[in-house]
């Protein structure tokens, strides 16, 4: 198992170092034949096309084993799926649209620092312009010191502005912060917050999908972008012009169906005009407090919302791909894993395991040799 | 023709001396008999009981045609329901829900001032607090400078703080305000702002439904705040305090079913508080600027929306009491005026109106000796 486990590991380093993060190619081909079958069928010799083509070329020169050594001993780990750190989450990157500059799952996440990663399934992700003012990056901090003190880490980008209020909020409040950056986790950047991103480093945790050494080229700031939301369980936007970065952010929130708020501020403000534009057109919601954002993020249940929209249905906290299952599961006559994998167009081991998880939460019961929907009290039965 | 207005007028003006605005029971009571009727009823001498007997004693001490005389010698009119003028729109108070203080359409406006009310049709109400601050006053001022600007008069209340900035910021825009006082339109409160509403008076129009001579009680701003929701098409909150009074303009334009837009603040501002909470309940809509109220008041094709939700379906901008009648009308089978009027639960002259304006919507059909609903291409019957 564990010999599977850095296997699996290795194959996933190789082929991270061939393309840039958020490469759809890849993150489909990973999906569709796995990492180690992928790795070794590139690596086969055999005669290859286009960016399969490429992409064999280049890993002729990886040496992954070398690469996770050297890290390693810099103090990075390259956490894969299978580590029990795994902020399994970001998979539903998978099923998220993807964006101008790629998407999909990332192969892996390298990280420095003491904390798991798997922590972060309950963060929330606190963001904004670079070039916020003192009043967003004082609800920054105050919303970050907030979310801190009742247990949830916050997580942001390290940028100047709103990012660093919000790493420093968390740290006030007592709590956890991770930074995702957009250059390699052994680097930092911007050097300005080399003090705070060491501090982070050396008590925390600093995330980065980009291999060690690499340099944060725009194109990875928005793919880090990505990598933020799906961290979080939700993300609050506290300031963002019109055109701003942190608006790719909150895009890629929604797309994961996540929660999403804006902080409003002066109409007044150009730094406000960006969230003003989410709020109006309903993707976000108006966050005037960090109770506000908790009350969004927590599970039914583990936070008392004080303003909820309407009776909640079971499969509306599913991720996208369990609830890509359950719809694909029939309500009256079972079907078979291998028939709800076609419908739902997913691999057969994703729905088994998803099919798992749907049959404990009560959603889904198995039936002769196949899954149909559970029937609940009350509830009336989905077209037959 | 004209002497029955005048009796109209005569006997409304001396009900609405017996009670305080927004009565309940003399609105119902006119709504039901009618003006004339009722008052002849109540000074008939025959015996009465409870809140008719107390009306009718006093009716014995109210002259109204020497009160609208003197009104008149003032340079005060008391515009009722038949006047060219009336502005037609207040009578949706009738179908929406009453509050603590009281609702109802009122029985007549005073005005002060020689714009016609009927010019309102196309107003705004800009309102907020009175404990504004310096960002909320020039928000205000800017709002109502642009919907003036762009031919929209301005509703407010006269009062200090974000009334004021919208009163004068219409004027700045060259455009039209009118004031809604809770004294009497021959006074003018506060006194701090004589000459503002002096120059209304004289320019534009100060408007009451208080009777000449009433002082500014307490309960009388909060039974003219539904004038200033009904008289606009839509409501505008600057800003407010969690229980500032400018929600209950606020609550009154929701339940009016009019557009209501609050302006966002800073957080941390305890002036914006009250808003934001409008807008987290989702029953008021974020505006950035002019141009948003103006997109949400404005008539389907009149005013270029940028960003509306959802396509809009005919009846969505009826008035209240079209509403009712429209969904008492069948959509196969004709029905008569009368079982129309027993469905909605409204009278004969109402509903007969009513189906005149729908039927020239083309929304309803005459058939027979009835009405049916009309089938528009594409659309799907109602339940039959």
């Amino acid at each position: 198992m564990t010999a599977d486990l850095e296997r699996e590991r290795a194959a996933r380093a190789a082929l991270a170092r061939t393309r840039e993060p958020g490469d759809l190619w890849l993150a489909r081909s990973v999906a569709e034949i796995g990492a180690v079958d992928l790795h070794e069928h590139l690596r086969s010799g055999r005669h290859h096309t286009g960016t399969a083509a490429e992409v064999a070329a280049l890993l002729a020169d990886v040496h992954p084993e070398r690469d996770l050594d050297r890290a390693r001993r810099m103090g990075l780990r390259f956490v894969v799926p299978g580590d029990d750190e795994w902020p399994s989450q970001v998979e539903d990157l998978a099923f998220a649209e993807p964006g101008t500059e790629g998407g999909g799952a990332p192969l892996g996440l390298w990280a420095r620092g003491p904390r798991r990663l798997d922590e972060l399934a309950r963060s929330v992700a606190v963001v904004g312009s670079r070039s916020a003012t003192t009043y967003g990056c004082d609800v920054a901090a105050e919303f970050a010191a907030g979310c801190a003190a009742a247990g949830w880490a916050v997580v942001s980008g390290g940028a100047v502005g709103i990012d660093v209020s919000a790493h420093r909020g968390a740290l006030a409040g007592g709590g956890h912060t991770a930074a995702v950056l957009a250059c390699g986790a052994d680097k930092v950047y911007p050097r300005a917050h080399e003090q705070l991103l060491e501090h982070l480093a050396a008590e925390h945790v600093l995330v980065s999908e980009t291999v060690p050494g690499g340099a944060p080229f725009k194109h990875r700031f928005l793919t880090r972008n990505r990598i933020i939301a799906a961290l979080a369980a939700g993300t609050v936007v506290v300031e963002a012009a019109a055109r701003s970065g942190a608006l790719n952010s909150a895009g890629w929130a929604a797309r994961l169906n996540r929660p999403l708020l804006g902080v409003p501020g002066p109409v007044t403000s150009a730094s406000s005009e960006g969230v003003h534009a989410l709020l109006r057109s309903g993707r976000a919601t108006v966050a005037t407090s960090a109770e506000d954002v908790l009350d969004a993020v927590a599970a039914v249940g583990e936070h008392h919302a004080t303003d909820r929209r309407g009776p909640e249905r079971a499969g509306d906290r599913l991720s996208p791909r369990h609830q890509r299952v359950l719809e694909a599961v029939p309500a009256l006559r079972p079907a078979a894993a291998d028939s709800i994998a076609r419908v739902a167009g997913l691999g057969a081991g994703e729905v088994s395991a998803a099919l798992d998880d749907l049959v404990a939460s009560d959603l889904v019961v198995p039936d002769g040799r196949g899954w149909r929907l559970a029937r609940r009290p009350g509830e009336e039965l989905p077209d037959a």
